[in-house]
This record gives C-alpha cells, structure tokens and sequence, in this order.
C-alpha cells in the first residue's frame, strides 16, 4: 500500500528510462537495503560491516516511527519530545524520546515505537557480541546510557537486599578485593554501602589478592562480591573462576567489572569458567573501551535473564538514547569480521608493545615487569629519582603522548592496590582501536622524555 | 599567529577581488562569529537566539580542542574516544570523551579541553537561565545526563550523611509528600532509603499534602524531604515556603522536584519563596520538558555552590556529552528572548485549553476541575462507566491524541496521590513548546471520542 | 523479497513491543513516505510542501540506485563518478553521475538510474509547474544547469538553421527587441551571430520597442527573434503576443527570455497569449529568481515537445546534476501551495514597497515612474546632482541594501534600453522570497542615505 | 577585534580548566586551523590532504561571508540567493550566489565576497595542479561548471574571429583529426562551426592521424585546430607537438582536449613539449575524470593569461558554484601527496590490467593490441562471432562491470575513428581511482561472460 522500495521502478516503466536500466537501479538500492532486512530478521551483529550511509538510512527509517515525528498528531502531553533545533535530532540520533519508559529502561515506550524497535536491536546485538566474543552463556545484554561505575551502582541496587526487612537491614557490605579506581569505589558509595577491602599483595612483579584472604574476610554483612578483570598493572586480574565459585557456596551476589575486558579472549575466558563454576550475576563492560563509541555507554549482560530485567527496572526514569545508539552504530560499521580484526591487530599491536618497550628497557637498565595483561605493557623507572619521574609525566603530556602512567610507588600508593609495591614503573596500553604508529611513535616519545629528564 | 578570522580579507588583498568587497565579506563573516565572542566573553544566554549554523560552528571549533582530533597525538591509553564512525561525532556533538573525569562530573578532563569549556559553558547558563526566569539566588548549576529521577538519587547520595558512622547509619529515611510518579519512588528506592510517605488528602477539588501532616511524619530516622512543584492534577504543588523553613529547622536535607517547573513563572515562585524562607540544597529539573531537549539530561541547582560540587563528584565515572550539548544547543537556539516568547504562548495556550474544554465540558454536563495548575487542565468524565473511560483512552490514542490522561479513581488510585479521589477525570497539558494546533485538534478528537464511547 | 517498509512491524511481532505500539509506529512512517510514493505516481508538485527530511530520504533512496554505490561492481571505465571525498555527496545531492549521455541531457544514464528517475521526475514538476502558475499548454520543459543566458545560446544553438547548407548560411541573423543586459548580449555573441538590435523608445515614463519597428528591421538574413518578460525598468516588457504573431507570420524560430517572470501572472499571462497567437519556439527561465534554488539553473519551456527534445541534444556532453537537484528540492519543500503563497505575498510586498517608495518620494519632492512591471518599484531622483547619485549607490551598499539600481542616464546608457532617457532613479525590487521586512528597512535606509548624500 | 580562535583560551583563564589543559586544546585548535591559514598564504595545493572536517569548516567560514548569509541586510533586488530548503546549502558547498557576475566567470561578485574567495583559490589551486603535474608552463587555470564538450565550445567561441567582419566571416572551420566522440562533435556543431575531419588510419594495432594528412587538409576558411590526447583505443593520441608547431606557423588557434589525461604523466608530456614547440592556446580537461569529483566540470588552462580571461568572459550568465567546490574539496582532501599516490597506483593498475588481459588472452587464443595508451588495455576478440560479441556486451553489463567496450568493427565504425579497422575488441580502463579488485575482478567476470557466450 505504502511506498514499497522494491517497486520503486514499477512507477517509471512508461518513461524512456529502459527496463533493464531500472532493474539495474532496483538491484543496487536493494544490495543497500538488503542487511537492513536481514538486521530485522536475525537481529544478530552483521557479519560484513555497513557503511556509514546504509547506518544512517536505518537510523532515519526508525526514527520516522516515533510520535514526535507524527505531523497529525495532537500533543498534550507534558512531555513530547519537541525540540528547539534540528541539530538535536543528530545529537539524539533521531530519537528525541529516548530510552525507557517510567523506571523500566526497556519498556517500549509507547510514543516511540521507532525508538523502542531501535533499543531491542541494540540489546539484540549486545548479547550476540558477547556470545561471539567469548561469553556463550550469556542469556541477555542490555546498553545502558550510564557509565561502568553507574551501571556498577545499579547492579548493586537491583540486587541489594530489602533493607527495609529485618534480616535484610544488616546485609550492607560489599567484598572488593583491591581496586585502587575512582569510579568502582565511588559506585559503592554511591549506594552508601559498607565496602570491604581485601588488599592486593605483591607475587614478584604482579599485585594479586589472594583467594584465601577474600575468603577470610567473609562475614554476616556480606551480600556481594566485586570483581575485576581488565585493570592497570601491577594489578593482575582476579581469579574469577574462584571467586564465582565461593559466590554460589556463600550465596553472594556476584557483580564482574569486565571494564575493557571484552577485547581480550583471555579475560573473556576468565568470566566464561566463572560462569560455568559458579555464580556470576552480572558482567559490565563499557561501551567505549571495548566498541570504539564515544563516552558515556556500559553494556550490562548476565547468564540469567530475569537478572537483566531486574537490573532494567532499576533506571529511575528515562534515558537519552545517545549512548545506546552508538553502540548500534559501532556493531552495524565493524559487524563481526570487523571487530574480530580489531581484536587481532590489538594482540600485534601488544606484542609490538612490548619489543619496543623491551629495547628501550635494555637500553636504559630497566626491564619489562612480568605481569599479566593483554592490553598493557609495563617497564621498570627505578634507576628515575623522584623529581625525574614527576618530570617525565609532563614531558610526555607536552610530547602529546596519551595515556601513560608513570608510576613512583614511594609518592603515591593508590593505583598500584597494594601497600608496598617496590618498582617505579610506567605502563602504556595497546588498546584496541590503537595504531602501529600510535605505538611507534609513543615509545620513540618516550626515549625523549626520557633522555629530556635525565639531561 | 594562527588563522585569524577578521583577518582572512587581508590574504586577498592582491587579488582581483575589491578591497569594499572584502571589508563586506568580513564584515558579515564577523556578525556570524560575533555572538561566539561575546558568548565566550559573558558566558550567558544570548538575549536573541543564534542560527544553527552559529551553533554548529561553536560545537566543532571546540570539539577540534580535544587530543582525540590531534592528529600527531600518541594514544596508549585505554580510554582515547576512539570510534567507529564519523556517524558518531554528530551523535556525540563532537564530544567524544564525554564529560567529567573519575567520578567528577564538572572536573576538566585533560583529554578533552574544548569538551570541559563547552560544559563550564553550558553549566553557566544553567545558571543564568534559573537566575533570569525565576530564581535569582541560585549560585550554581549544572546539566547532568541523567533523568529527573536519577538525579533526585545522585542528590540524595551525594547529601546522605555517613551511613558507616554509628549515628549516620540510622538516618535513612526521607520524608515525602505523596507523589505518585514511580520513577522518584525508584529513585528513593534506588538508595535502599525508608521512604516515608505523608499520604494526600482531597480539598474540594484538589489533592494536597497538609503541611501538619509532613510535621508529624517526622521522626529521628529521617535525614531529607523531598517536595515537589509541577506534578499532575489534582495533586497540586506543594508549600515549598513551608517546607523549606520546616527542613530549615529541623535540619533536613531538602531537595525540590521542579520537573516541568521552570516554564512557569507561578512555580518557580514557590522555590524563590522557599529559598528565601528556608532550606533548600538542591532544585532538580528536567531538561527535554522545561528546555526542549531530547529526553535524557537534567539540571540540577542550588543556592549553595558547594552543594553542587559535592553532587559534582558524586556520579561514578565519565559522562555522555550527548545530554549536555543538547541543552546547550536549546539555550543558544532560543535565546532569552525565544525563552520568554515560549512562556508566554505557553501561558496563552493554557487560556485556550481551559475555555476549550470549559466549551466541551459544558455540553457533556461536565465541569472544570478546580486546581492550580499553570499547565495542565482537568475536566470531570463522572457521566461515563468504567467501560467507557477505558475506551475514550483507546479512542483517544487511536485518533492520535498523545498525552491526555484518562483516570478511573474507582480503578486505579496511584496517581490521584490520594485514597480516596471522587472523580473521573481527564487531564490535558498545555505544556512549554505545544502550539495552538495541539490544543485545537486535541479537543476536537476529545468531542469525536466521547461520542465514539458514548453512541 | 527486500526490506518492505510497511512490513517492518512484521519482524517485531515477537518481541516484548506490543502490538498496537508496532502499527503506532508503522502509521507513523507510512504518513512519512506516502508523499514520496504520491510522487512517483503522479510526477507531479505536491499540493503540501515536504519535510527536508522527506526530501532528504528521497535523494538518498534514489541515489542509492547508481551505479557509482554498487559495492559489487568491478569499474573498468574512465568515468565511474569516484570520488575524493564524501563531502561531494553532498554538493552533488549525492548524483555523481550528473544528468544526460554524450551530448544529450535527457538520455537515461545506464550507470545512474537512480539519477535518471531524478532528472526524469524533475523535469515533470518543471512543467507541472509551469502549467499550474499559467502556462497551461506547456507541453515539455527540462531544468538545465546552466544559467538563463547560456540557454538562449542552447535553444538558438539547437533551433538554427543548418550554417553548411547553401541557404542556410545566409541566415544568421537574429533581431533583438533593445535588452540593455549582457548576458543576453553574450549568449548572442556566443554563437557568433549577427545581431540586429531594435532600439528602444520613450513613452511618457517607460521604454519600449515598438512592433512596427520590429518589423521594419527584418530582412533575409534573420531567423530568429527573442522577446523579454521581466526586465528592469524602465523597460516594459514586450508585446509578446504581436511577437509570437509575428513570428509565425514570418517563420522566425521565437525565444521568450522570462528571466523571473514566473512569479508574476501578469508576465505568465503575456507568454500565454503569445503561444494561443502565434510561434513560441521556447520560453526560459531562471530557476534561481523564481524558485528559490542556489544560481545555476534554468528552466526551459516550450508548447512543442520535439523542441525541447531537440534543445536537450544539444548540450555537449554530460552534466552537474546539483542545479537539478535544487530545482527539484525547491518545488518538493514549497509544494504548490507554498509557491501561491510566496506569489501572494510578492504581490503584497510589491504594493508596499510602491507606497512606501512613494511616501518617500512625496517628502523629497521626487515621483513614482508609471511604468508597468509586477516586481520592480521605480522613483525618480531629479534633485540630485552627479557626484551625489554616484554617492547615493555607494550609501547604500554601506548600509547593506542589497539589490536597488541607482541610474543616471546621462553618465550611462547602457541598462535605460534606450538612448534618450530623460530621468535619474532608482529601482527597488520586491522579488519573490522578498521579505516585508527587507522593503521596510529598504526604504528606511535610503532615506538615510539620500540625507547622507544631500547635506 | 573578533572572535580571535587562537585567543579562545583567555577567556577560560578564570574558571576552574587549568591552564596547561587551555592550552593544548589550544594547540589542537591550532593544527586543525593551520592548513587554512597556509592556504590562505600559499594560494597552492597542500602537500598533505586535509580532513573532511578541515574542508567543512573552511567552506562553512568562506560561505558565511556573502550576503545572503547577512541578517541585517535589505534585499531589494531580483537575486538575491534566497533559497526553500537548507539541504540547499549542502547542494551548492554554501554558495548560493555562484560564481561569476553578468558573463564574466572569474570576475568577483559584489554580493558573494566569499564565494568569489573561494572561486579565487580554487583556480589557483588548478594552476598549481597543473604546473605540478606535468605543464610547468601553464600561467592560469579556471574551473568551469560545464562539461569538457562545452568547455571546448567555450573556448572556440571566445578565440573565434569576428564573424560580424568581411575577413572573419570567411573563417568558420576547424580541423580535427578524426575522433569518434558525440560530445566533442555535437561541442563544434553548437556553434555551428563547419569541421574538416582528417581521417584516421590504421598502423598496425593503432589508428592515428598523419600529420601530413593534417596540413594537407588545411584551407582558407579554418581558424582553428582541436587535438587530442586522452581517447579510447584503438586511437592514439595525436602528435601534439607536430600539431602546435603547425599551428603557429599557419596562425591557427589550438585547442587540446585533455579529457582524462591529467592522471598520466605521458600524456601530459606531450602537451607540454607542444607548449615548448609551438602555439597552445586552451588544454581542456574533465574535473570527474581526473580529479574524482562528482560530473559536471571542466578545468581550461593556457600558456597565456589574457586567454584564459577573454574564456572567463564568455560564459553568459553567473554560474552554479558546485563543480567549482567539488574541485576544491577534492584537491584539499587528496593533498599532493594524495594525487602522487594515486597517479602512481593508476601505473600499477595499468600493468595489472594488461597481464590479467594477457593471461586470458592466451588462453582463448586472442591477443593484447599494440596500442600507445596510458589508462586502457585492449585484448581481440576475433574468435567471436557477431552474435557471440553483442552479447557478450550484455553479459557483461549483467555481471556488473561498468565502463568495458565491446567492439564490432564490422557492426559499427562510429569509435574506431578510422574506416577499416580490422580487429573485433574489448577495451578497459585502469583509470586513476581504480582498484586492485575492479580489475581483478573484471577480468574475472570477462572469463565468466565469455564462458557464456561461447557455450
């Protein structure tokens, strides 16, 4: 009845245009269209990746859906979407309504039809990414328009105890073993939450918190463990397995901050033999370090369903739709083959990572720590005073090197999570989305810095 | 030394174009930056509203401020707002580091410096938007990329007293007047709190929470009130005067819900009165329903700065832009003059609406329900069954009417914020950017429904 | 078989997005497209202007229908519309492939079939147009991208006789209604031909040429004549009707330059009694002054349509399809009601500017020129001396009135049409797209300057 | 006095962003900026393209300079670049005056400042583009928004003698050595010029036109001769310098049509050793063939300056500014460096094509012709009966690859350029832009289309 894009030529048979050029126009605007279909059918992240046209043509086909786009409409609500520029239709990728509807983020909400379609694909697509990048048991994913740390949070409220209850009122604590992070522990207080700390200790050159004191450090209070995969050195990863098993024996919710995890298949592989040991609740990821979108996205995913919705109806509101967008658009550009060759040149790009850091170190009497991290390379600063290695930071800032920590354990603790760790040290990151020449370049800054500082 | 845009004229001299000609190009080359200047030099809305092409210019110069435009920059780090798309600049604004640093929503972040001036920008004219249309002792302000409700928790989080102290830990209950909105019931809940409601009461045609009955709410367990001004009939507003000197007193943290409040002059006079008279931290504010945004952001106030920077740091991570740039985009767009005009037709509208359905409510032998309410109008339905209310909710949907609500009390109590509300009523907004057309078409599809339920 | 967008709903069935929302949605999207698909059935302007969304997503679904957008094409030709940079989608509307094939500029385009269903649709509304605002019997008109003068070189270049022949050589002469413009005079020169112009004459305020006089001029030589609607005063149009009588009298291949005459259906009615009269061969006009579209096209007309065939063989290759795309951007955003309306509103500003100029004119004991042209406004300006109606231009464009003719007939006649013009004036025009608003500061600001230049 | 973008950071120095963070947003600023800056100054083509963003903003800042942009101007006369949609803006790079002023192309246009900025640089930019690759010599160049064909009219009008004078008239041919090209033909036949085609003659593999054949053809009445460089095998290119040289000594003016031959250093070799030689007055060359832009322009340079400005004049009219900006945004994007790359890859690509033309040629018993050309390939066809070649043409077209020739000389001289030519054909290109895999896969699909009409 409406406009059916595989007739479009039908319209223009009586022109001089000739059939088989018509044919020829219908062919190629239905290769265009066709992963759009295909997208609707599967709802799985395409294998080949779209171009930025075909992205865009979905977005405005979706975005057409919602009410805020209805010329015959009558509003009289006190909330409709309007909007005071066009630009914000970019800004909102179209969908001025945003995300959720009163406190339940993946309602469909009834004056966004196009908006809601839009949300179920991207989750859609979040659980496939998962399950194809390492987590097969993940049963549902959600985006959420809020950071690590929030969605930390929210976690947290969603599967808190009633503590309006007489027995639920005394479980207020949460085990971490060490995160010397900002974010993760002001997501524990956000919530005003008793958080007990296990410290990491160090195990030659890595900073570990041993199973044993996690358990030891167990008591009434207790209703949930934190842990962490993907984290800066010294720090190493926690031992999920374990962890997840003491979880369903003690009966703890069990929250995995897997920040920048789900580019590495080795962290994946930790969070998978929790899942498959024991009780893992939820897994979060963000949404930028992990899929190239821009700030302000995590990904919330979890072997049990009902654990998603509940986390789902924790929202107080609703959300701007920009963070879940960019999700969708960063899975439609890549699609599965280009984010697994993301993934490979981010494991060249460590190993080019750590050979250059490596002839640098044996260059200035340092050496590379031994300490495990797929993304990270940390080399020694011990032969550096104090004042040098303040200095370095800057030199590197104003050699337009991002990212580097330099790292003086004897001026500052926090961040190496541990009381007593006994190298200088700085780490660099080969991240995914990373370059050669962002390598290159920085380790060869480096060795200026470097040589400025010791002058 | 760089480009100098009142300067370009002087690198044609030599050519075959005029010198009068030049000195005109770049004399409205300069009336389009001008208001840049001046924004940059007042830090205020502009009385009149810029262009989109002013505003789009704005964005990318100070998107093209941040490392991860510099092109000669050498990125190790885990987080350098990588994308995958161009798509994503716009979705973003161009702010692809998002806004804040560790946990620290307004802290500049050193990856991002035209990222952290465009929200020091748009965080002024929070201010002054507040200062000029109503509230004029609010010191500071700032523009969240969360939800109403979520910032009503960011709020309460960041103000809670120290709940792992021994006299903190028993203060966890917030006094609030009914409201019956699920999404600050979730955001209370959020936070475990006790949540105290001081239930609604009908006079004559009104709901509203005695001012008595707060008082006797109080015990030692709570530590806040939470009020509200602009909500759905029959609920009216709350004394926010009273509450303030009452929080004032007895040394309550007290934060008032404004969600829709600031297109209205009557409202934002309660809160003036209230800050005035007593106690107020914090007045949260919906940004999409007051600023025509896209859903998503909120603006939070007060009129103790220090108030803001401790909510500042109370969001646990970085921050979408996307939110951010969206009000700021209202505010140049509109201007203060466009601000004032919408506020006035919104006032003209709420004329039209009133007689409309006075008109309509006549012939039906209905009436007008006598409420204060700045926006909304609410007109009894008591001739029609429980049957029939439902199905003038379906019709009304159907013929394209967005937003009316259709209330049974004998049905459904959450909502009147009362036990025992006496009619059957339907409510209509006349709310801030709604035009005449709306309101027209609206009441005319009200009178062909009715018959619809009624025939 | 491909995406159908009335089906999307289809493959949401199963989700948690109900029902009634879904076909919301659909609604809503097919309201969206319906005007595209009433386009291709009818081919004709639409009666309601579209969005620029709609005429976005239109340009983008044809576009997508080239050749050059074939991600499985191999290219082996030396033109296959590569290009350096996404930005020329844009500025080519997204047709890379231009209009025409080897010399013929209507010829569908094997490797653009979408971009020959764009020029193919345009051209329709071209005539559409021209048929709905008075000429009802066009028969054909294409929108070419080239300016009004380069068509008169097309349509004389295409409708002259064969030069090689014997007979044909002695014919190339072509008689010329006195038009003090260059363009026109170069479009002639273009060709090389003799032109044999008819000078203007006197009649109280206005310049014509009087038919007797055309007639006089003819000879052997000439095989063509070219008459003009709008001009600037105090030239009045031709007697196109005389003309085209005569034309066909005499076997002379006739040209109506109609520059902006379009939007006046005084002018429209002229063209329109020449063809019931006599011998139009072409009419052309500016797309630009009467459309609304960026300078760059025009449109030509005839009431033969193997004369347009003819004239769209001429063009010596292929062309930019962008002056194409914004004649058809034009007709699609205002549709035929929002062109009424802005023809309405030039006959309204055009009384304002004649009162106003003349309330002016009474002060300064000046007068207003009877001369018959439905834009232009012209008064006197006898009490200035020389160097002050030199000065009296130069005023005026400091002050930023754009567009208003200052002459001076002793010092240039060149632009009179005449060689005895016996007053100095001014001439304002209220064009179509003029706003009330450019006429009143118009006027103001020449009152200013005429005091600038005379104290 | 305005805003100043490299003093944007003095504004900030009071609020809470630190200074050292100012200032590298500042320096990112800066280098984004700096490439404008040196255009400005050099007035060449950059060494290094710029981003998309650059060119955008560049654009975006020239365009704000003309007059309709100007909100505070009175426009008062017939055009004024009022326009119905700002998809318009896109559509015309933000020029909606265009380029030239009452038939003078390059002549600046008082209400466009930036517009004829930009016009200004861009034919720099085409003088420098020319100097750099191949015609040291060249003084200037313009851009013009017609195609090759019409350029070639343009020229020949604009160099044409006075037809109007007894001399002049007598001199209204041009010779040209045989080329079977519409485009090139119907550009003579606009001006009704009388053509002497000097045939074309087969050489071995080749066809040319003997120079001898050229002089022998010559008579009173020719005032100019067109060669040729750039065309389709079997015909090479002409003797250039042999061609310039008889030019100069018999008066004649000369034009080369260069279509596609910017992209081969050996073409261009021939033309500027004609230059060297002999008289050269006009090199005519495609914008979309050489240069990647969308179709719709040419670029005309010459040894002589006052030639290029009596062609500037002759266009009739003010002309679209959209080829002109596709020219400047693909020089600006592609950078020299760009250009060389791709000059370099179209060598590559050529020698791809000829072997993968061989190694099928072997294997059906055809062979590579012998023929002087750049950008194409040509392989024999004789085994294929005429049935079998017409299809294989279809087959072809079927399997998606764009731009091959498939030639029956037997069926139609017309593209052979000569009478007799002996041998059945298929030409492709490896033009610049090209593929690797275009080629591959023609090929392929060439073994596969044969299969098919050999079966």
């Amino acid at each position: 009845m409406m406009v059916d894009f595989n007739r479009i030529i039908e319209h223009f048979r009586t022109t001089p245009i000739p059939d088989n050029m018509l044919q020829r126009g219908q062919l190629v605007l239905n290769e265009f269209l066709k992963p759009i279909r295909i997208l609707f059918e599967q709802k799985a992240v395409p294998q080949q990746g779209w171009t930025d046209q075909q992205i865009a043509f979905l977005l405005e086909t979706l975005s057409q859906m919602d009410t805020d786009k209805d010329q015959n409409a009558s509003r009289v609500g006190e909330r409709e979407a309007r909007i005071a520029s066009d630009l914000q239709l970019k800004v909102s990728g179209g969908f001025c309504h945003g995300v959720g509807r009163s406190g339940f983020l993946t309602a469909p909400q009834p004056k966004a039809p196009g908006g809601s379609i839009m949300y179920e694909i991207t989750n859609y697509l979040a659980r496939h990414t998962l399950k194809t990048f390492g987590l097969p048991n993940v049963k549902k994913a959600i985006v959420v328009p809020i950071c690590t740390g929030m969605s930390l949070s929210l976690c947290l409220s969603a599967l808190k105890p009633d503590w309006n209850s007489e027995e639920g009122s005394k479980k207020r604590t949460v085990l971490l073993p060490q995160v010397d992070h900002n974010s993760l522990l002001k997501a524990l207080d956000f919530l005003g939450l008793n958080v007990k700390v296990v410290k990491g200790k160090v195990f030659e050159d890595a900073v570990r918190v041993p199973m044993e004191d996690i358990k030891n450090a167990l008591d009434d209070s207790c209703f949930a463990v934190v842990s962490v995969t993907s984290f800066f050195p010294p720090r190493e990863a926690d031992d999920i397995k374990e962890i997840s098993k003491f979880a369903k024996e003690k009966d703890l919710v069990h929250i995995i901050v897997n920040a920048y995890g789900v580019q590495s298949p080795e962290w994946m592989k930790l969070i998978q033999a929790g899942i498959d040991a024991g009780r893992v609740d939820a897994i979060i990821q963000s949404t930028d370090k992990n899929f190239l979108t821009p700030v302000g996205g995590a990904m919330i995913a979890s072997p049990k369903k009902e654990i998603i919705e509940k986390i789902s109806r924790t929202y107080a509101g609703r959300a701007s739709a920009s963070p879940v967008v960019n999700f969708l658009i960063s899975m439609l550009r890549l699609g599965l083959k280009g984010y697994e060759g993301l993934i490979q040149e981010q494991q060249e790009n460590h190993k080019l990572l750590a050979q250059k850091l490596l002839d640098f170190a044996e260059k200035v009497d340092e050496r590379i720590l031994d300490i495990f991290n797929p993304v990270a390379v940390v080399m020694t600063l011990d032969n550096l005073e104090k004042d040098q290695l303040y200095a370095l930071g800057g030199a590197l800032y104003n050699l337009r090197v991002t990212g580097p920590r330099v790292y003086d354990p004897t001026q500052k603790k926090f961040g190496t999570c541990t009381d007593n760790y006994p190298y200088s040290y700085i780490v660099m990151n080969a991240a995914i989305g990373c370059s050669q020449k962002d390598i290159i370049t920085a380790v060869e800054r480096l060795e200026k810095a470097y040589q400025q500082v010791t002058e």
